[in-house]
């Protein structure tokens, strides 16, 4: 009997491009659903419908970043083809069988849990969302270079939240040559922030300083960007905010005040798919105990 | 008699609105030709023509970055209607009065030696130069982000020059985590530029190393990529090419080969307009030496 892996992956995006090409350079068996718009060269890679697969071999079904939604559709980008994944798939696999996904809402997590098959959540690993803060501080710094009129340099930049997303936009706006401001709460952040040679100020004294920002950066999930503090920015301040949604700026109130906020989410797959996929990738052949196959 | 300058500025693009303002923000008297879009608040701003222009009035006349082209023709950006600047038009200003311009071509530098005015090209100076050396190599990065499907962060990337415009480049793309390899023939610069941690190559080396790079930018204002170069690249790379026309990239052969390149001109215009807008602004305050007003 082979030991070789069976792997089912059911949809995804440009990311996923780079995940099937990185995952076909081991022996791993390849099945893909939601690519057909794509081929692919490699010989252990087969496309094929949920009817034609045989379930029961499958040692992995990996899932698109977000999972499914909450009536279990599975986001395709290379299809015609809507995509369900249920309980009763599930319940065709192996009970080793274990289901990839980045993020998993309540109807994901049930359908594993019914089915006791194990779910991993990559993007809840320390590890990937600090990789994964690379790309998205080089989406907004894109962002914010498109939507001023200035250089970033010698700009005035306040950044909320210094936790991994926040910690790496800091340091690239600063490396960039801006005049970085960070909003941290915690007394260590505060520290570090400041033996970064930057300026470190509390969420309660924003406001103080708030109306000097040419950029705003939110990294906090929580409303924290509120009609109080929106009515002292300047108006020709730009704002991004990278909190999940609902996001933590009244975006409503920043419309009405002529302030341009833009809500950036999933910058990884947006700016930079390829790096995006070999996060991903690398982080699921590690999970999955796969090598690399040497060339 | 009001010791207060009269200035004419004739023709320009997005960065000559900022231009505008700081002008404006001392006691000049503004006279603008070719701005009839747009309006501005100031009063000592005026919008004429050329035919109702007390010529004899004036200190000053400010060409757009370009000067002229070789039939006298100025660029004009806010109006419909064609402008030129004639040896005819010089001659009816005052001896005294300066031609500001970015840089000259024959027929500008020809007009004005014939009536004998003093034409500055504020682009030739050192200082204005470095300045702009930002915004260009943050549009480079830009443009970089954008062609690319991987983060700068970690990618190879080999710089081609070490003079003004190459050692900002340098600076930021190794701020921003990138691997940078730097191509220079002076021995202090490469000694400067091994200071700096970073890789450095003499261009009879650099196709040794150039299949490794994933983008590869050009300041040398010679025909450096030729076909043997480009032979040697990998076909994903990204060529951005920063020196002026006819450029340092033999971009027939390049698109022969499939390969990316990009002639990138005028960049602080277009990545920074306002920062482009205030180094012109701040030169020519000190060169006329006007103090901008204090409020």
């Amino acid at each position: 009997m082979s030991d070789k892996k069976h792997v089912l992956i059911m949809g995804g995006d440009a990311r996923y491009i780079h995940v099937i090409n990185l995952l076909a350079d081991t022996d791993i068996h390849l099945y893909l659903i939601g690519f057909d718009h794509l081929s692919f060269e490699k010989s252990n890679i087969k496309h094929t419908e949920l009817e034609n697969t045989n379930l029961s071999l499958l040692d992995a079904i990996i899932l698109p970043v977000g999972g499914t939604d909450e009536k279990g559709k599975v986001e395709v980008t290379y299809s015609d083809k809507a995509l369900f994944l249920t309980e009763q798939i599930i319940s065709c696999t192996p009970e080793h069988c274990t289901i990839y996904t980045g993020t998993a809402n309540h109807y994901l997590q049930h359908i594993c849990t019914a089915t006791k098959r194990t779910l991993v959540k990559i993007f809840e690993r320390d590890d990937v969302a600090i990789y994964n803060s690379i790309p998205t501080a080089e989406g907004t710094l894109k962002l914010a270079m498109n939507a001023t009129d200035e250089t970033i340099h010698n700009a005035n930049v306040c950044i909320l939240g210094f936790g991994r997303v926040g910690k790496t936009v800091t340091r690239l706006f600063d490396a960039v040559g801006a005049n970085v401001t960070v909003v941290a709460r915690n007394q260590a952040d505060i520290a570090r922030i400041t033996e970064m040679g930057l300026t470190a100020v509390k969420l309660q004294n924003l406001n103080t300083v708030i109306n000097e920002m040419a950029i705003c950066i939110n990294t906090i999930p929580h409303p924290v960007i509120d009609e109080e503090l929106l009515s002292n920015m300047s108006s020709s301040i730009v704002i991004i905010d990278l909190a999940s949604k609902p996001g933590g700026v009244d975006f409503s109130f920043a419309k009405k005040e002529g302030i341009q906020a833009i809500h950036a989410l999933g910058l990884p797959g947006k700016t930079a798919p390829k790096t995006a996929g070999k996060i991903i990738a690398s982080v699921l052949l590690e999970t999955m105990n796969v090598s690399a196959l040497s060339v």
